[in-house]
């Protein structure tokens, strides 16, 4: 890299801008609530002058690219999802520019679809940027990366190509199950219990002919018979969903998955390393400098692509 | 059966009570938006004198048997979970005696409760009933019973007695993801479109490695990518848990599970008739008058246990 960038992580409820030098370090950040959700339409190219007005000003020549829903049908433009498998030169090719009358040009990274062995598409957009700047850092060979949140990737990624990936929508699932079902209404308090939840993850592990739809009904009856305390059920709810989506992917994944990389912040991380490491799965954990890395990255390669 | 009943199901959102002839035969019937949860503590007599007042005045000596959520720990009285196996011995053994001012006495009959393969409680509370008046119907021999609804159950009979039971919670899933998940945001209408749900029902049925919480997400992709019409994706979903739930049944069940009787009414019960012979299972189908038969049943045994 050869000179300073702007990268933006722009998601549904949340926008996070990185001044990254030509080292790629992070020498400013901008942090908002001011997510693709909040911002109306026609009303981006402002948001973002808000945001980073500043640093454009310091630095006219600064190329910005931006990753996450901003390039979804409901964000700033629609950046068309790219075939897996794909790495760095496709999502590059798969960029769409905005011309902004305020800010300049700025570079929208495209999302990934893939098809799931039942031939359904899947997609992800936001994690490919954090795949390929978490590739580039572990280098060549197979991994497995692991993308918490309210729909988790799992991603199988080989020489820096995103081979195939899959949701689950374990975060999704455990929020509605928490707030809106039979099963919050016995919940006391959100303490976290880390015996419950390990309970819940080898519930989940070890899957049981009857399934999640039945072993979900577990985290009322276990209340019911005080075999749990309502205090703990919330542990052991999310540990059954996660424990649950670690055995699929085992499964789905087969003999890669003895270790794994994951990429998030560390409210959400921290269950997840401690299932997988309870589930014999090592785990490399990375955060926010995945993204920057892998916008830099995105950065870098345009630059060259246009010289 | 020697004299009247007045048979009465008390559900957690529904009442409805039956005037039985010693045939068997319904000569009345109430029904009222007043299930257990419209119900303050201490008016549940005044509650149930209001809908058979009239019943119990023209014939003082009428045994009352009431069944489901009135004999939880939110009902009327909390009447204990009887273990399986049981069968209508058992559960006139279980009954308690409300002695009531204006009603007089009323036999709450017990639920039931089991223990699955990792011996983690099960419940069932008016299930019970239904079964044991549906067995009636159909003899000795080894059955399957389905009773979908929020939580469907299936229960193995065998010779009149419930051997075990499994909860699926589809229904209150499909109900929250339809209302509280992304999934039914990219949900237009509601008119059921039968080639999605017997899409959904294949889908679910070949049970894949990634399981539920992934395939979830095809409700949502397959209408991003137009695979689906927005208007079709909430039969699909529909579908997909029904099959996922037959699947995992049949799992579990093994090869008892070439026929199943089906206790319902005709809404909940449509679905799950298509989606079992979708699957290769026959299907008998009950109604109502399961329960009546059921309560007739347990009246009848308490009343020669007292004499």
């Amino acid at each position: 890299m050869s000179r300073h960038i702007i990268a933006v992580d722009w998601g549904t409820t949340r926008f996070r801008a990185y001044l990254v030098d030509p080292n790629g370090s992070v020498v400013e950040k901008r942090e908002a609530e001011r997510g693709v959700l909040t911002v109306a339409p026609g009303e981006f190219g402002t948001a973002l002058h808000d945001e980073i007005g500043s640093w454009r000003r310091a630095h006219p020549e600064l190329p910005i690219v931006a990753s996450g829903m901003v390039g979804s049908r409901q964000g700033w433009v629609e950046a068309p999802y790219v075939s897996c498998p794909a790495g760095l030169a496709d999502l590059t090719a798969g960029v769409t520019m905005i011309e902004d009358n305020r800010v300049g040009p700025v570079a929208v990274v495209p999302g990934l679809t893939c098809r799931d062995s039942d031939g359904v598409p899947d997609v992800m957009r936001g994690e490919e940027t954090q795949i390929i700047g978490g590739a580039a850092a572990l280098g060549a060979g197979t991994q497995v990366f692991v993308l918490p949140g309210t729909h988790c990737k799992w991603a199988i990624v080989r020489d820096g190509i995103v081979e195939t990936f899959t949701t689950y929508m374990t975060g999704e699932l455990f929020a509605i199950l928490r707030h809106h079902s039979i099963l919050g209404r016995l919940m006391s308090g959100s303490r976290s219990d880390e015996t419950a939840f390990a309970r819940g993850v080898a519930a989940g592990t070890v899957r049981k002919a009857a399934g999640l739809l039945h072993q979900l009904f577990s985290a009322r009856t276990l209340g019911l018979f005080d075999e749990l305390p309502t205090r703990s059920l919330e542990s052991y709810l999310s540990g059954l969903l996660i424990g649950t989506e670690i055995a699929n992917a085992t499964t789905a994944i087969g003999e890669l998955l003895n270790s794994v990389t994951l990429v998030s912040g560390a409210g959400v991380g921290a269950p997840y390393a401690e299932a997988l490491r309870q589930s014999g799965i090592g785990v490399t954990q990375m955060g926010d400098e995945a993204t920057v890395r892998g916008l830099s990255r995105i950065a870098d390669h345009l630059a060259r692509s246009n010289s």
